[in-house]
Order: structure tokens, then sequence, then C-alpha cells
């Protein structure tokens, strides 16, 4: 079978059922945004990678090395983030390097992945420098840990809790866009390229919000739709979004009408932000809502499946919005 | 500057220098085997990649996704071998894959993968799958772990020490050569294919070394000339090698007549035998060599430079065997 046929998703729950069981020390497998590996003297390790495929996931016309690197490892760290991780952590990174490839280049990619290692005390430890016969391509691995204490595995959720965001969706997405149409460099959207090429980790406040009444999460990497269907999947809940409730980008709508992109795709199916989204239990929710932390967007309840209801209240039609990295983005 | 005028070595030196230094609760940075870091119950994590890119490190047309996966994990479990690390270990897996890839190919090589982690007890705990326009890469990262008095840099030698090899060298080179040459089906060579395709790494006596009187490790990936270079490098020594006492394969005279290779040239530059070099203690050595645990094949010296010498106890012409990934093959 092809790998079209099954897709990504498709993929990775046949490499779960079939592949990726148990080890010895390990307390969370494949499946959540990172493995969970008991230390020695008792914490967890959080084990996780991520790769970057020249022409798939980046584009070196819309972005410098510099910010890639920075990138690379953001989306690293995003994971650790979205566990209830924080504290001292490590990256090795793997480079494959096309010929004719600039040392300079290779150093901005180091010098991005510095910055952003320097502003959450991770360090580059190693890797492995290879040649690529086209195209870059980058692979983080991140070693970091996440107390038990702290610990939000994507299938924590109950019906009746919560669905919150950090930040504000659709950013990324809303940024590509005007890459893609050669409008990067203008100054109305530069507050939104920028959060596409070099997403903000949620590190600042990831290791508290189990404390605050938060049950699971997962980082907004494929798309709200997607990655709260991976909460509903492992919670074994269903979900419902208000869309009018999901906090956008101030500049958000006129972005989209400058752009001629049609928004809610972009917000529910664009991917990207590295915000959180959250299940809490609904006598937290106030408090985390009134200290800017988070946004209420809906609710688990009983059942499968995800609805998100319009300004009208009734069901918006989401035809699976998302990407799948083998069929693409429907 | 392009990256083929300085070369990989040139490159890894200069990201070394001017990039990756120091972090929290780092024992060994970039540069070694792998990174080493301070765990919370006193230990040492061993943390490390490797990428296997086709077209550079594979051809599908004379493996199969099964031995790619065991090897794949291999070169990394070798890498923990190469410090001296052991026991329980994990394994972050991440692949890129061609459009039309077959389902089944992807289950072979997790398939490989947990024939080798089943011997050395290495699970796959994660990893990302993604869409690469071109040919399969497939980057794998792994954790273990290495007790402090077990521990072999690539710097701890002292002049005056014997140099020792574990197994025999050129299997890999010579199997690949069988390969190339349409020959890999042949029972003569099958032992090299098999050494080149599935290769052993020394977890079975890695963590035994320190204490049988080595001082300094790294793993035969590059070649012997290449990766003695890092030891003598690393421990600001020199090092004559005598070749006559290089330890080949039984098979190796008649293989290299029949292939009308070079055996000097695969012995000293081949690669990927993932056998030890090691430096011992010199009153440590006969007790190695006499358990058939290592062999000796020359000693380290004050100075700088690796001399071969043949039998007739001059030197030997070398320039420069071993692979750069960058420059390729001299």
């Amino acid at each position: 079978m092809k790998l079209e046929e099954i897709g990504e998703f498709g993929l990775i729950d046949l490499l779960r059922r079939r592949h990726l069981s148990g080890g010895t020390g390990v307390r969370l497998g494949a499946g959540d945004d990172v493995a969970l590996l008991r230390e020695e003297g008792g914490g967890l390790l959080a084990f996780t990678a991520d790769m970057l495929v020249e022409g798939i996931h980046f584009d070196l016309s819309f972005t410098d090395t510099f910010s890639l690197g920075y990138k690379s490892l953001a989306v690293n760290l995003s994971d650790l983030a979205a566990v209830g991780g924080g504290g001292p952590c490590w990256a090795v990174v793997s480079l494959g390097l096309p010929p004719g490839f600039e040392v300079e280049a290779v150093e901005g990619l180091y010098r991005g992945m510095a910055e952003i290692g320097g502003e959450h005390d991770c360090a580059v430890v190693g890797g492995d420098t290879v040649r690529s016969p086209r195209g870059l391509l980058v692979n983080v691995a991140l070693l970091g840990r996440v107390r038990e204490e702290d610990l939000l595995p994507r299938g924590g959720a109950t019906a009746g809790e919560i669905l919150m965001v950090t930040g504000a969706l659709g950013a990324s997405a809303l940024g590509l866009a005007a890459l893609l149409r050669g409008r990067g460099g203008e100054p109305e959207f530069s507050h939104l390229v920028d959060i596409h090429l070099r997403p903000r980790p949620r590190l600042d406040i990831s290791s508290t919000l189990r404390s605050r009444g938060a049950t699971a999460a997962i980082d907004l990497s494929d798309g709200l739709l997607r990655d709260l269907g991976h909460i509903c999947e492992e919670s074994g809940l269903g979900a419902v979004v208000e869309y009018h409730r999901i906090p956008l980008p101030a500049e958000a709508e006129n972005a989209a009408a400058a752009l001629q992109a049609d928004l809610p795709s972009l917000v529910l199916g664009g991917g990207e932000d590295y915000e959180l989204l959250l299940a809490v239990r609904p006598e937290r929710a106030g408090e985390l809502e009134g200290s800017g932390t988070a946004k209420a967007i809906g609710r688990l309840v009983e059942g499968s499946g995800v609805t998100v209801l319009g300004p009208d209240g009734r069901g918006m039609d989401t035809a699976s919005p998302g990407w799948d990295h083998f069929r693409g983005k429907p």
C-alpha cells in the first residue's frame, strides 16, 4: 500500500499499534508530543525530534537560515511546552547540506538556534553533518525535563472541561500567505510573518498550567482542528468549538482581506502558531482567562469528533482542514 | 565560503569553536561520539544522532529496509558503545518519506530497528514522519547511559599507550565493494555483505573496557586512519600503526583479489566496521589481547599525525583515506 492511501496519521496509527510499544523505563511512548522516560533521580525526561525538509517545510527564498535555525529549535521546544515541561534542555542537530551550500549559511542556522536556545536555557550539544544530494535537511532532537506534577498528556481531558488557547491563532498562516503572495516585506504583515518565521514556544507558562487547572495539552502545529482531534482521540471525547470565541491577531481581518485569504480556514486549519490548546477544569477556567493566560473557545463533550459553531450557533462546514504530510492539504 | 572548500571536519571544527560550547549540565559537548549530560540521580546521559540520506549513505537497490532500519539504529548504538555506555536506551526516529513509498517498506524499517533494539534493550519511543521530495531520509536520535567510571572519551589517551582494535577491519568496505560490483549475492562475500548491511555495535563489551585498562575509544565509522586521527587530535598525541598487525576477516585477501580491490585502502580508510579503536594502558594490553577482546595494532606517541608502518618497517603512503562528507573520498 502506498503512503498516499493511508495518510500521515494512518501511518502513525499503524506504527503505534504494530511497532511502538513499551520499553524499559518508558512513562509515555509514541503518540504524544514527546516520549517520557523515567530518570534515575525520579524525574521525567522528555525526548522528541522534528525533521524540517527544504521544499516541504521551508523555502529559502522566504526565510534566512537564522530564522530557520530559530524555528527548527522552536518547534521542538514547543513540544516540550505541550507536555508541561521547562527548565534546561539540550538539542542534538543533524544537518543534511546540499552541494554548494555556504558555510556562512550554516553558521546562520547555529546563530538562530543559539538565539532561541539562550532564551530557554537550551544548549546545542552535538549532532551530525552529512551531505544531501538536493535541498537542506534539518533534524533537531531535543531532551528536556517535565516534573510529574506538571505533566499534561494529550489524553488527560474529561467531558465537561473547557477548551482554551493561549495567544492568538492564524497569525502564522496569514504570515505564510503574505510570503507566498510576495508581500512578506509589507509593514502590515510584518508581525504575522515574524510569527511564521520565528514562532515563540510557550515555555514561559507551560510548567504552571497543570497547577492552574489544565488537564491536557497539545501545541498548535498542525492546525486547531487537527490538533484538537488528537486531544479528543487520546482522551476518548468529542469537542464543540465556538468560532467567534477564538482569539485572532488584531490585524487578522484586514490582512485576510488584503491577501484574499479565507480567514476561518487559516484559523481552523492553518497551524504553526505554536500556541497551546488546553483542556481545563471548569472551575479554574475563569482564573486562567482573567489572568490573560488563555481564552476559552469551547468545551469537551462525551462522544467523538469536533463540531465548530459559527456566529449563528449552527455548525460550520470544516471539511478536514489541517496538514497531512502524505496527502497534503485538502 | 562553500562547504567543499572547508570540508566536513573543517566545518565541524568551526562550529565547535564558534557555536557549540557549554550549557547547563553538560559533561561533554560536541566533538565526541556522544554528548554527555548530568542526570539528576548523578549518572550520565549519552545523547547522539545520525542522519542517513538515500544516495549518500545507502542505496535501496543494495539494501532492504529491514537492514536499513537495523543499521540506522546500529550506528547510533555504536556511538554509545564508543564512550563506554550500555544498558537500556531509547531512540526517536525521524523519517522523510518520498512520494509513492510503500507502507510495507516503512514497516520493514521499524522491524529492523526492533530486531537490533531487542538485542540491546533499546526501544523506539517516538519520532516524526514527514514527506521528502526525493529519496528516503532516516534520522535516529539515541539516548542512553554511561557510568562515570566506565567513560571512555576520545581525548583520554596518553603517550606510550597501546592502540588496540576489537574484531576485524575492512569487512564492511569489502562487502560494499562486492555490492557495488553486483556480486553481493555470491556466497564468498556473504559474511562481508552482512557486516556492511547489519553492523554489530560492540555494546557487548563497551562498559567493561575502562576497568580493563582502556583510557580512550572511538567507534570505527569513518575509517581507521580518520578515526585514529580524532583520538590523536583530542588527546594531543601522534600514533604509529603497524599494518601487518591489523586483524582482517579470514576471507579478506581472497575477496580483495576477486573484487580487484586495494585491501590496504579498504582496511585503513574504508570505515563502517563499527568495531572499537582503543587506547590501552601498556600493562593491561596483554590481558585484553589474551582474552580475545582486542588486538594491539600500534601505539600512541608524543607529537601529532599518524604513521602506518608496512611489513618492511617503512612508512606506507596513506594519502588521507577516509570519508569526508563534503569532499567525498580521495
